[in-house]
């Protein structure tokens, strides 16, 4: 898993963060005392006892210690949509994209989970960005069920309402309301959405 | 329904605009031509021949012409969520938000709905306040849910769902994927989410 983690979001080692950990670190602290718009990148490496030079071999801006790894995470979840059994339907292949999700966001500790969606809520800026984030994983997703043969009212909904389930279990894992690991939070989630389309 | 119509986002007469219509049209129709950061209020009240003046009678600024209403909207759908049968479930209170959101909505002209979606979706700041205004109906929605005796995670996905339903169908009414009427359409979009949740 250590390569998946390094270029991931939020990896931090947990016994020796490596430079780019400790940026992250550094920088979610920074930004939840600050606000994300006061910190610059400069304190951000002296928070870290590491250099700006440092900061930036890392990442491209202070964005980017927000939003690295959505590629990534988009790719993941797109290609779990597309390899699930050709039998599934629409929300079952969802299911297996958000599985992907879990295990990827998983890895990431818990509470500079917590720390970011923090820093992102209190700016309306980035607030914004997470969720063009999440649209743009629904557009994917819709796409990859389009493929498998769903309708386009089927695949749309399907897939904006996996993102929904996303966006919930994340913020319910990570601001601890519940505190089992993400995978069975993810699937807990979805579970709740057929509950109250059903009920 | 005129008083409604002359608070909502689009209220233009069918047969004789009033003022505050000729400039919705005249603003949707620069921002389409134009982009939505190069037409200026003076340009839009030139092209309605009406004064800038006049503009600012109807609108704070330019992004008005686009999200005003949405207050009102937001009542409207909390409103419908509260008063939805005791016995409905959270996903049948959540319709009854929706049946009133395509009542108001829905009195739009069509084409006017659909080149405001074009100039949102053209231009990456638009389109994240539109989701940001999403979010939070959905967050009036949750806690209306709650307020009917949801539990937390139900509330939250059945009021997020709801919103995503509400995107689709404005989507597939305004872009003419769905001719019928806008509550028509949202209410097939809703047994849409249903069904695959049900599989």
């Amino acid at each position: 898993m250590s390569v998946t983690v390094n270029t991931t979001m939020v990896p931090v080692g947990r016994w020796q963060p490596d430079s780019r950990g400790r940026l992250q670190e550094a920088a979610l602290a920074l930004f939840a005392e600050r606000g994300f718009d006061q910190a610059t990148t400069a304190d951000i490496a002296a928070r870290a006892g590491l250099t700006e030079r440092t900061f930036f071999r890392h990442f491209a801006d202070k964005r980017e210690v927000l939003f690295g790894g959505s590629d990534l995470l988009r790719e993941r979840i797109v290609t779990g949509v597309e390899r699930a059994p050709q039998a599934a339907g629409p929300l079952d292949a969802v299911a297996a994209g958000l599985d992907a999700a879990a295990a990827m966001l998983g890895e990431f500790r818990r509470d500079l989970s917590r720390q970011r969606q923090a820093v992102i809520a209190a700016n309306p800026e980035l607030r914004e960005r997470e969720l063009a984030k999440l649209a743009d994983y629904a557009e994917g997703v819709a796409a990859a069920l389009r493929q498998r043969g769903a309708g386009e009212l089927q695949a749309t909904i399907a897939a904006e309402a996996g993102m929904t389930v996303l966006r919930v279990a994340l913020e319910r894992w990570s601001g601890g309301q519940d505190d089992r690991d993400l995978t069975t939070v993810m699937r807990s989630s979805m579970a709740g959405l057929r509950a109250v389309a059903t009920g």
